[in-house]
Order: C-alpha cells, then sequence, then structure tokens
C-alpha cells in the first residue's frame, strides 16, 4: 500500500486525493491546505486528515471549528509519495522539503520542466519515470496533446503538428480572473510555449502551436492539424484509431454535444465526480483528412485531465505496475471511457450495415 | 407506491426522475424524450424506459441504438401521476392528453398559472394542492422567493417585499441563448412578472420585482429587500430564522464561497448529484437590518430548486402524507441541506463564546 500525501488541495489536489483514495493498492495519507475554506470543509467531511502550513493558519482553522492533524511538514515525513498540486511555482519552492524527507515527489505542469528529472505523461513516457524520484505531470494542455500525438505517431508517423489553443479563462471559482469579454492572444508571440512543453514528452516531434485566451471557464478546445508521414485510406481508419484508445471520447454526431457546456451537462447526467471528463474530448464529425493533413477539434477540461495521469505516475515513481497496468487499474477505478457512447458507436454502425 | 411517469426529460425532467427514482414511495414509469441525444444515452444507461412521441421519433431512437418503450401516450396511461417537464408552453398543450387518460398532472413554473388549480410552493402552500388534480410547481426565482417570505412572513409579518432578480441568461448547455455580453433589463416594464407569481402562492403578500438578465449560467442571484412589520431584535435573529429552514443554506462568511461558481464548485465537492443546489444559498453576510428593513443576497439554482418541490407536489395531488411529513422525507432522501456548515457555525459560534 502506497502511502500517498497530497500538498495543495485546491481544483487538482481535491481530485487527485479522490483518485489515489481509490485505487487498491494506495491510501491518502492526508491533505495539506492554507485556509478553512468551503474546500477544507469538504476534505474534513470526506475523511481526509487536514495538515496545515504552520501554527498561524492552524488557528484559523480552529475558529472555523475544522479539526487540524499536524503540519505538512509531519504528512511529508508519513508519506511514501507525495503529491504537489500547490499554485505554479510553489512546487519548486518545495522541492526541497521533500528531499530533505527523502520523499519521491510528483509536481504539476504549472511548474517549469526542470523541477523534475522527467515530464510524464501515462500514455507516452510511463517507463522513462521509473528510475525517477521526481517527475512532472505535464499541464492539461500537454497531456491533451500527447494524447493525440501517441497514437497518431505509432501508427502513421507524423511529419508537424500545428495546434490553436483556445483556453479557458479561469476555473469555475476563480472569481477574479479574465477575460471577461475579449480573446486575448495569450502568448502574442507565436509559436506558443506548448509546443516545447509537448516536446518535454516527444523531444524528436516537430510541433508549434498558438495560444489564445476567452470568456469560459468550463473546458480548452483545440483546433489540432497533424501532418502525418504516411497518408491513411481514409478518415473512418483515424477515427477507428482515437475510438480505441481508453483515454479518448469520440463524441457521436447525434448526440448533440454541440460545446463544452453539453459535455460537462453530459459527464454529470452520467454521474461523473465533479462532472469531470477525464479523457479528451473529440468531436468525431470534426476528424478530417486532406491528403496526410489531418484536422480534428478537442476539448480538454482543464481541471481533471492529469488526474488519471498522477495516479499512473506514483505507480511509475514507485515501479511495481507496468505502464498499461497501471493505466488499466487506474481506468477502472475511477470508470474512465465513456462506453456508453462507444458500444452504441459499434451498434449504429451495425444497423447501418444491415440496412 | 405512486407510479410516476415524466413527460418531457430536458433540464427539470432529468433531475425529478432521478429525485423521484430516490423516494420509497414512488417508483418511475418511463420518461418522455423526443429526440436520442446523449441526455436519452443517459436515460437508458440510468434504466429509465424511454417513451417517444411517436413513430418516426422512434425510428431517430432505433438508428442510434436507443431502446424505446413505446409512445407518450402509453406512458400516461401507465402512470399514476404525470410530471410534465416540457417547456415553457407545451405543458398547457399537453394537459388535454393527461385530461383524457384521467391522470392527475404537475406542471412547471414556464406555464401560465392557469394550468392548474393551484401553483404549489412546498413550503408555503403544501395543503393547498390537497383536493387539485391539476397543480403548477412555480418557477425557480417564485420558489426562491416564496421560501424567503414563508418564514419571514410568519414570525415579522411582512410589509413589502422589494427583489432585484438578477437571472442566468441560459443553462449550462442552451448554446444558442443570449445574452453574452450585456445585461438586458428584462423586461424592460417594472414591475416584472415574477412578483405577480409570487402572489398566486402568497395571494395577500405586497411585492414588486425587477428582472434583468446577465450573460451567465450557473445560478440566478436575487437581491432582496422586506420591509418587515414587527422589527426584529438584531440581525442575528434573522439569520438564526433562516438557518433554520431546511431548504435555505446560510453562506458563512470564512468559507469564501463568494459567488455562484464558488457555490457549484462546493457542491460538486460536496458529491452532489450534478452539482445540483437544491436550496436558496443566503449569504450570511449580506443578511442586514436597517430598522424595519431586512436586505439579503440569495443565490438560486435554476436548474434544481424546484426538484424538490416536485417530489412533494406528487404527494400533496395524491394526499397519503402532510406536507412537513413529505418535506422530511424528501430532504432525507435527497440529501438536502448542508449540514456540515450548519454544525460548523454552531461550533464556532460556542467557540467564539468561550474566548
Amino acid at each position: 500500500m502506497i502511502r500517498v500525501g497530497i500538498n495543495g488541495y485546491g481544483t487538482i489536489g481535491k481530485r487527485v486525493a479522490d483518485a489515489v483514495r481509490a485505487q487498491p493498492d494506495m491510501e491518502v495519507c492526508g491533505v495539506g491546505k492554507v485556509r478553512p475554506d468551503y474546500v477544507a470543509v469538504n476534505a474534513a467531511e470526506a475523511g481526509y486528515p487536514l495538515y496545515a502550513i504552520d501554527g498561524e493558519y492552524a488557528a484559523q482553522f480552529h475558529e472555523a471549528a475544522i479539526e487540524v492533524a499536524g503540519t505538512v511538514d509531519e504528512l511529508v515525513a508519513e508519506s511514501d509519495v507525495m503529491i504537489d498540486a500547490t499554485p505554479a511555482g510553489i512546487g519548486a519552492e518545495n522541492r526541497p522539503l521533500y528531499e530533505r524527507h527523502d520523499t519521491p515527489a510528483l509536481f504539476q505542469g504549472g511548474e517549469d520542466a526542470t523541477v523534475a528529472e522527467v515530464s510524464f505523461n501515462s500514455r507516452a513516457n510511463f517507463e522513462e519515470a521509473a528510475d525517477a524520484d521526481y517527475a512532472r505531470v505535464v499541464s492539461c494542455n500537454t497531456t491533451g496533446l500527447s494524447r493525440l500525438v501517441a497514437p497518431l505517431s505509432e501508427t502513421c508517423g507524423i511529419e508537424k503538428v500545428r495546434a490553436t489553443l483556445v483556453r479557458r479563462g479561469g476555473d469555475p471559482d476563480q472569481t477574479s480572473r479574465g477575460p471577461i469579454n475579449d480573446v486575448l492572444p495569450d502568448p502574442v508571440t507565436i509559436p506558443s510555449h506548448h509546443g516545447p512543453d509537448v516536446q518535454t514528452v516527444f523531444p524528436e516531434l516537430s510541433v508549434e502551436t498558438i495560444g489564445l485566451t476567452v470568456p469560459t471557464t468550463m473546458m480548452h478546445v483545440h483546433a489540432v492539424n497533424v501532418t502525418l508521414e504516411s497518408e491513411p485510406d481514409d478518415e473512418a481508419e483515424i477515427r477507428d484509431l482515437l475510438a480505441a484508445e481508453d483515454r479518448i471520447l469520440l463524441i457521436p454526431g447525434y448526440a448533440n454535444m454541440d460545446g463544452t457546456g453539453a459535455l460537462k451537462d453530459m459527464a454529470l447526467d452520467a454521474g461523473r465526480p465533479r462532472g469531470d471528463i477525464w479523457e479528451n474530448a473529440v468531436w468525431e464529425e470534426s476528424v478530417t483528412l486532406s491528403g496526410r493533413d489531418l484536422y480534428c477539434l478537442q476539448a480538454i477540461h482543464q481541471e481533471s485531465d492529469v488526474v488519471p495521469e498522477n495516479v499512473d505516475a506514483v505507480r511509475a515513481l514507485t515501479g511495481h505496475l507496468s505502464g498499461a497496468e497501471s493505466r488499466a487499474l487506474t481506468n477502472e477505478t475511477l470508470g474512465i471511457g465513456f462506453e456508453r457512447f462507444q458500444t452504441r458507436r459499434e451498434q449504429a454502425a451495425d444497423r447501418t450495415a444491415a440496412d
């Protein structure tokens, strides 16, 4: 049983905690939390021991009638692996703390790649983290692009990836982020930093990206072009290739999921915790071939797509399961894959063939 | 066991179906659904028999590999009570169908009040629906105002209610509604129709409202002024009065739920199905007295606050439980009331008193 401590219990940390708890080979030692807000109340209700940064913050918890189990330093001491889910930049500041306790740790994609020996995506490079003490789970956008790149690269070869990332402005609870009525070139310089970040996972890949930020909170949307090395027979070959990926959802045309709002609504209907969409959501109708140029549109849930990647990364660091074994276990325990649409996709194809 | 049919399986219908299914004295016969979209797929996965309007639509379901149990007409024939959750205006068109089968029915607040004998709010006028065959569960906004009015009216008496309703533009899945960058006087005439709608529940109440629509999808927010007949001792008396209401959540100041986004995020964290907030969410710090003038701000989840009201209304029509019994049963089975905040509210008050 791997004892996992989670430092930082915000958008990512609280989801990772629930995902770790669902694993048969892991347990949550506790979570590090700065303030006694509603997120802390819900952590306490969920039964996670709460660790405060120091005595001053602990007093605030006391006033709000939320019990504290100790300090973050104590949490690190008790954990086999730490998952750092603190805000971007804080993870690097925390690394000496994990080193002092000789505790392996995961960092998130908001950190610079230099924070760890390896930048991690479970589908693409699980095995590279096997000998590492520190790994960085790449960002939501890089995770989304890596999942798309991996099968295309293996099957057809990739000459070049060009992607426009239309990014959400903030998460639903972030009331002071923007823009509220603008489309921001973000960054205005081209290519954006996202391409080089994908190269931390695929060092040989030719990839250039453009970033924009828009006034939404639900999901990012990527407009992707992949120039393949070899031309597929037809679009159906690519659609089937993507449909076979366990962390890609092909959105069927009949289902009327015309935007990210409907996608989130569907996930809530399906009983997903927090309405999370751990998979890349690729609109099947957008998958288009023009010679060797492949195009598609995919939505990426910035709050949750890295969650299964963090779970797999814990196993990569500890080394007791292979990548395929870990992904299968993570997928099964969390319920990844909208089988309801995949099954009907096949049935509907059969009915069409029978007509 | 009351056999409940649900005609219209959209934002309200799908939530009402799940709520009815959770009741020990009710079962869902099936749901009427027009198109084989993702909502239909999820209904099928949830095990609800699907009833199509007619054969033409049934063919579309077949192509999408979704099974259909029959027609809506057959659903009405099999049901003891119908809940009509079709879009505004369609309910009135459906009433002859329910009459033909001699089946009691509930309508939603989008219908004109004349669609039914009584306009229903469980807290305010449960007993008035006892002899009715047809009742209209009032709208989300009217439900929210009625829950606030009832305890204040009973305790202090109300001279007049003035409220500004800042309404969301559409639900998260409604991609073609607006405004996307405007604040609409909606309607521009004052008072808005909401006040008269509250009077369908409280015929003697003096109430005037102003309506606006803004570019959000999460919740409505009401800025409320109630001129009381008798002056309370202090704000604490009113806060305690509201805290004691089972369908009102007093949002504590320490918890940092500073907007509707954080409220929804909290509800998702708490494991609420679809992140639903069935209660009025009143910011405790906003509850302010100026002589006999009471002010407060409350958020109303347009997708779900009428759901427990529909459940109670089924029992009001069939008459086998009292209002208090029905509300207690509905609250318990759905998990209404964020006890985690209420408990800590009391504990924190005790700690402050002890210091």
